[in-house]
């Protein structure tokens, strides 16, 4: 019998595969490997792939992409992330990273995991649906490469163009439980390389130097202008100088200075408008400075709006509180945290939603998990500490990816 | 017959012993040595004075001081500085420096060749004087290190007080002149570490912080208005800051930054101004900001003011004019550059005079030297190509040593 | 029959007093009276009141209150301002002010209109509610100063303890419709004279002054970071330097500056973050600069929040859908704007509500009135041609303040 | 015979005019005129003038020119300035000024007096010198219009050219004393209107508005930089914000901000230089804040450097020495106050001195009074209680005057 979203067969479904699972899983924790490096990730993930018989393709060195092509209906793509963090693991886990310096700190080991389950479970199921499934494994999405990457690569075209993406998170809150949010959910995020350049001298003779310190400095708090004036008050925009660099010794009058700007905006316009600002500020007091040579500008690590589609969300979100029950589900809030997804909906031009997991044992942070709150008692992600609970982690995220495919995929649905 | 200040026999007493001063010239020149760390200079300097008849003292390890006692009369400290630079000489010279990464381009080493030409000559003419000489050999002028470790390690229990106190300093003008000035000469300098604490975050969450970067930036502003507005209009200060580093990244606030100042000014009053106002703004700053913890403020490199004696310098200035004519006398321009010698006599109380010697052969640079000017053309102190023409730059250098000490030794004499 | 909330006689009722309210109206109109001065405004109230048999009683001179005491039930009192603004009139109106320079120009005449018909009708029909309505007409509303006189002049003592405040206040959008919004619907409003001493010079000579030009604009460069850095992102707060004014002449550094703030918020503990951090920044940047005296902090036209309460937002909500049906009420944005208003709930202890009654006639303005959208061709609030059309605007002003009422006091209802 | 530089028969020639010369200052001090506007003094001039036989012109319509052309020789130009200023005396002299609001208090009727009483004694004894003197009678000193107007109402074409200009002017130093200094004396003075154009809004909403009160600030901190950065240190420079005004309640953000700065400089190419930089930052300011439109500059009461020529600043001293004895004769300090006589000498393309001549009684302020030191407890120019002692101020005067131009024109005299 076919399997439904609601089904306590899809339950059993997954649950026989955790054994499975959970090998997977630990495997990826122990061997983690940092962005665009993903290489026996990625081989592992196609040997799993191979063996469901299914075709994969490698696009991007190492991102990794499967089709389940089932007759007639929508197309469905599911992403998942696989890369981890320059960090020095300190949990204490059986299976903990075996790579000094590296670890899976952010969970997306969980990711790759679920959604090899979900591709399984669809692949071995393909009676409790119809259409298209195609699992995305994107490489580098900690450096804001992969996903770029990937489209870059020729995703479009070495796969058919789906009706909707999804893709998931895991988050230290309560495990089994799952946050859904429609719009804005996470911020884009801009960094920014300023250099600008001023004129160096000995410190006792400032008046045959431009001095980049003061202009630096003048840039600095000029830049606050932007939040406090240009943007319209109650709109979420920060400028962040996280890093202001100029010289060595104190007196020596530098030739340049360099700012490492971050930029966090919920809405495209107003991305926009404060990147217009930043250059427009920069390059006017390179001038009041009298600067010899223009600032350059390099932007990295640029990861776009997360703004979850409306209809998509809510489809997915039925979908969610059918088959795991109204009481885990629950409506999150958007963060500032920024994710490179976005990017492959965006390139198709096709509507998503991004859904958080939870991954805390609730026993044994009894007072601090909340539905839906973090404590700062519990390690979050890219701590060094970060430990998602295998049960009830592994089976919700698996179920939910399938759930949320099924609810385009399901017998008798449509894509909306 | 003993030769007087104007006298022809003088001129002889020194020429005789050029082979002698060039060997010891390019010796040093040849084995250069960092700040406090002159321990074979030393030992080739003290072996001279021993040679000479003088019972030599170390003090700090690689000062040396010789004290020659002839009788009633006044007592006079002439000083040399003996430390070379971190630097890769470039000169082509045949005795250029033997030691990678080190070279005497300041001309200490002619300054410590001509104190023993001169100690030489009055050890060996005590007829043409009466009174106490004392030749100090200071290490680490170059850090601001070498007078301060004298006078802390015993200088002033070991020599007799000195009536005054004399030095002198090879520059880029034409060899056998000699440039002098009443008043201030060389500018204090003071260098100054402060460290700003504010309160890190991720860069998304400003309001969690207390921003380094911005409080930095607003310090460095505030404190271009103590020379705009604070200082009388006129009047010589200098604050730069040099270096201004904070964070790393672009997306996280960091918790503090550090300012490298140097400050300089011709007035003790000025400079105790400006320090006043540079930790009142900084304080004040930190409070704006609501930084959590006090700024700190650490002093480093700390040259005193050099301010020639009015007296002593007419005095030394007509010994001059009468043994070297006048011109090849002449007035000076004070530089923003700093020394330690002062710390000598004013740990004394005694007043003195700080006089260039010029060092370039006009012959061969003779549009661009002219008197007391410097052309950019001429490699000046400090570069790797300084090279100071041995003649007659090291005669002259020696002989004004004999002739400003015998204005106060010499035959008749006394102290002003 | 008495009427209910949703019946056709309240309709009626109120349709029957239409031309006694259009003179009334017409008559404020005429004669418009400036805040805290409303004299004769006051009188006619009291004249009005005291015809419909009702006791008045004056309180902070220009404010007037009557209770209507009808048995059992909730105690509901509702509020009206009734001060005009010091503006020219330029509406061409044949019911124009008569006073030059003064100009009922933000229709607090129609408010005045309504509050009393909404009491004549109530008073009339005491069978079809029960319990204690408490009309207040309140002056001052313009200058901030009406509310807190009449708590200050004994409000509280003088009429019973409500169990809700309503007020209402007329837009320019579509007239016949209402906009409701639950939570803060109207900011904080606090107005900041600061007065920053240094110490004057000619400006020749800055060095004997403390130049409060400097620090009056490091201050406001400082006061950008509390929105830019302080304020969490997406908060609601801004900080406005309306006027910086320092000194006459060129070449005179004055003594002092003044600088005039407006801080608007939606969170009360953000506006005392805010106003925290200004004097936090104002004094230490009055130390920074060496500041002979202490700044000088004059609060003042201090709007409280107007935040309406849920439940009370809802039970007028729904009276109004039931009365005007569902097309005429909409959600309205909240707005900058300030109200003196919560005041006196906030006084009492009590929840309130607080919204919009349109109008323009769409008619006149058919393409610029949208359901709550405000167009820049209608003349808005404080326009000197700012021109409500009296229907349906005096019509639905007065059944939104019986209607809400009703929602309380009506036969068989209690309060929340 | 005729009297010679340092003749007692010049003191006599000059103390007989003493009751002609207290009646002529005492008239002047009654009536004084405002600047431009002297034209009951210009009369009084040249009534005095056309009694001495001499043909008067008038220039620019209150300026007064007459010459005294005495054979072959040099040409001297000697000038004093005759405006009053806005100011209500408080000396309750004999002789106060009898028009209310107007004070002769900065001496220019004693340099009026002094001038004519040259005149006379020049005119007077022409067997005592030969050649062309100039006596020229400035308006509108204290605006720095006069000399101007005069250059341009055709003083060159009405004059012959001199050889040397002169000008003096009363100090509150000891009254008997000549000051005197070469090179520069009076700083130059320019003051500037910069009106810089944002963008007004209601004070809540920020993102519709350039914040023009946030664009002067930034401003007002930027120009520090021109003198702590810009200008070799030690070099005289200010440049003063004296008046900063925009926008006039909280809650509006202006459309506009008006800074008034004053300069001054020692030397024109500084000078040159930090109008530049002002300008330079300004533009760079409005364009960093996009203002709308370009900032406006506007120059006014701009007095030129007045830089006496040394040689005729010796010869002149030398014949006050000559004449009054070297006691009287003093190095005077520079000042940073402006004057305009400078136009006149270089319209002319002729060296100059400007001397100052003592006007305090030494028996009245015995401790105050030193040799060109000036004591805050004695009323200086500019006080309501500036009150020259008449004598000998009025007979030192007039004998510098003579002496100065006799120093050209004495017998058997060449001009430098």
């Amino acid at each position: 019998m076919p399997f439904s979203i609601s089904s306590a067969a899809l339950e059993t479904a997954v649950a026989d595969h955790l054994p499975w699972l959970r090998d997977l899983y630990r495997h990826f924790h122990r061997h983690p490997e940092l962005s665009m490096a993903e290489h026996a990730t990625a081989d592992r993930i196609e040997q799993e792939l191979t063996a469901l018989g299914l075709a994969t393709q490698r696009i991007a060195g190492t991102g990794v992409v499967a089709v389940i092509s089932n007759g007639e209906g929508a197309t469905v793509l599911a992403r998942a992330d696989i890369d981890a963090l320059p960090l020095q693991e300190d949990t204490g886990l059986e299976y903990a990273s075996q790579k000094p310096g590296v670890m899976h700190a952010c969970g997306h080991d969980a990711h790759a995991a679920a959604l090899l389950g979900a591709t399984r479970i669809l692949a071995e199921h393909r009676d409790a649906c119809s259409g298209t499934y195609i699992a995305v494994f994107q490489p580098g999405e900690e450096t804001a490469a992969g996903a770029r990457a990937m489209v870059g690569g020729g995703l479009l075209d070495q796969v058919p163009r789906p009706d909707v993406a999804l893709s998931q998170h895991v988050m230290p809150t309560a495990a089994g439980t799952i946050g859904k949010v429609a719009g804005p959910v996470l911020s884009a995020g801009d960094s920014l390389k300023i250099t600008i350049h001023g004129r160096g001298a000995h410190g006792s003779m400032p008046h045959t130097a431009v001095d980049p310190v003061v202009l630096a400095s003048s840039i600095v708090l000029r830049l606050q202008t932007i939040v406090s004036r240009e943007v319209e008050p109650g709109t979420f925009a920060v400028v962040t100088v996280g890093s202001l660099t100029a010289g060595a010794k104190a007196n020596i009058i530098p030739d340049s200075a360099e700012l490492l700007l971050n930029i966090r905006t919920y809405d495209l316009a107003v991305r926009e408008q404060v990147i217009a600002a930043i250059e427009r500020i920069v390059r006017a007091e390179c001038a009041a400075a009298g600067a010899p040579a223009d600032p350059q500008f390099h932007y990295y690590d640029q990861y776009p709006l997360t703004r979850n589609d409306s209809g998509v969300t809510d489809t997915v979100t039925e979908a969610f509180v059918e088959h795991f029950g109204p009481r885990a589900v629950y409506e999150a809030s958007r963060v500032t945290a920024s994710e490179d997804f976005s990017l492959i909906p965006d390139a198709f031009g096709v509507p998503y939603t991004y859904w958080t997991v939870g991954s805390v044992d609730p026993a044994r942070y009894r007072d601090a998990v909340t539905r839906g709150a973090v404590s700062q008692e519990i390690p979050a992600n890219h701590s060094p500490h970060f430990a998602p609970v295998e049960e009830p982690t592994l089976l919700t995220a698996t179920r939910a990816q399938v759930v949320a495919a099924l609810a385009y995929l399901g017998a008798g649905r449509e894509a909306d």
